[in-house]
């Protein structure tokens, strides 16, 4: 089963990890959110492209999920020391990922080849594609009309400001990256991580051309929601702010019903109830324990994804 | 007595670092050659400036004379082993001041406020002055007909093409740094460290506005050239290819004079002999051992700087 995947952040390359564990990597393609990344001190970062990478190639740091394993912090601790403002945590050897990126995108090399040649040096075998190489900038809109740069409301302002808007700035300009349409023809299965709709999966569906193939696919999504709360991050503040209801496992799921691309849902076990929802949706689910720390986590994960979709080509 | 300073890299650092511990910081601004400044991976490198601030600072690493004292390499090994080009030798806390520079250049900060910012933190006391808050490049054209940016021919390629000549690009349209002309025209001396005068002292001779007033002051050189040779980098070369001539210390005082602006010299005492030339031109000199290494030997040089001053103020 040829696999695409749409991924954000952390959570997103928790079930990418999983999946690629279980699937040939010739069967997995993982489309990679880049409306997050943005220039730091000159730097260029892909804060979800490098956080997938490096949990692919098995260098993550395993408590924080971003970040370098045996990782340290020289450089920021001395820009502490001179009184620059260090509120973007950049590590080390992390850093390296950073220069050498920024030098290759100044030289003129696209995003999809770098992350190609990273992916070489680091061992990661599945394709992991930028969604785009082309600039796209997620702006948070706060509802004092402040446009926020996503790494800025992300990290910087630890997602306080409350939400009015999502913008992708740039998106109507941008193409999915050389080898996302194909992936996306070729599969027999879309995978939506449990990443943020709004901001992780939103920005890959808004390209030019994705979304309508995506509509043509079976698609599993996982839930990011469990029992009402987000693992990680803003997603269930924004919920509030931005629909005024609370974050439940179905909300996301309508989220992608709305957009006419749910074939099928994976449900967190405390979210067993809301199971009824999506069969008067017409949408078939499987419900498991989605928290996902060890590697066995992402592995029972991956393969409740797998068996939805087997029970989807049964179905049909 | 007022001084004002014209400063490249390691060596000039060593002489201002003498000067600094004998004048009161008032009566000391040190103008610095940012021909050599580059971007890099992104980020905006200033070799000259650091080198001076950081040996104020007393921070420099001692043996290398560039770069500060106990830096670790973490970043730049990263970066080797990830197979990217790592010619440049960025060290941990060093990497910290080109991010800052870079953050602050990019939020629209000149050069000289961000110096200035830097000098505080780090208990600098005298004025430290980039010659320019523009961009300006030495360029250097080799026999092939390479142009290669100075930090490329000077670290990447070890100085080991042949120079055909010299360019520094932007500096027509360049003006001095706030501060810079107003501290050459109070000052009651101009000093001229023993940087190389073809690329770290003529980019900053070579501004509008500042050859002419140098041209109305008491200058008084250092020797950049002991016995034949540069103390370090490119200079001895240079002389053989650019001027077809041995290096000598004679050369580069006749360099200065060609120039109309040397007044006295302090010359190596191995170059004694030289002292004739320099009578029959009228310039007046003083011999001492200039190599630097300690504090004792930066302060040496300073001191007979200072009394040749001296000397030319009695002698008017």
């Amino acid at each position: 089963m040829k696999v695409a995947a749409l991924a954000g952040g952390v959570g997103g390359a928790k079930l990418v990890d999983g999946l690629a564990r279980l699937l040939a990597p010739d069967d997995l393609t993982v489309i990679v959110n880049t409306g997050d990344d943005f220039r730091y001190c000159g730097l260029s970062i892909s804060p979800d492209l490098d956080t997938v990478c490096y949990t692919l190639a098995g260098i993550a740091n395993q408590e924080t999920g971003w970040g370098l394993q045996n990782e340290t912090w020289i450089t920021l601790s001395q820009l502490k020391t001179m009184g620059a403002p260090a509120w973007f945590n950049l590590g080390d050897k992390d850093l390296a990922t950073h220069l050498e990126r920024t030098r290759l995108l100044d030289d003129g090399v696209p995003l999809s080849s770098i992350t190609r040649g990273f992916c070489e040096a680091w061992g990661v075998k599945p394709t992991i594609l930028p969604m785009t190489d082309d600039p796209v900038a997620t702006v948070v809109i706060d509802t004092a009309g402040n446009r926020l740069d996503f790494q800025e409301y992300f990290v910087k302002y630890h997602w306080e400001p409350a939400v009015k808007a999502i913008e992708f700035s740039g998106i109507d300009k941008a193409n999915p990256a050389p080898g996302v349409l194909d992936a996306l023809k070729d599969c027999d299965l879309v995978v939506i991580c449990p990443s943020n709709p709004y901001v992780s999966v939103a920005p890959i569906l808004a390209l030019p051309g994705v979304l309508h193939i995506v509509q043509q696919k079976p698609v599993v999504a996982v839930s990011p929601i469990i029992g009402g709360a987000a693992v990680k991050g803003p997603l269930a503040k924004m919920i509030g702010e931005l629909a005024g209801q609370p974050a439940t496992a179905g909300f996301a799921a309508n989220y992608y019903k709305k957009l006419s691309i749910l074939t099928g849902y994976v449900l967190d076990t405390r979210d067993e109830l809301e199971g009824t929802l999506l069969e008067g949706w017409g949408i078939i689910y499987e419900t498991v324990d989605t928290l996902m720390i060890s590697t066995d986590d992402r592995m029972r994960v991956a393969n409740t994804v797998l068996e939805l979709a087997s029970e989807i080509y049964g179905d049909k």
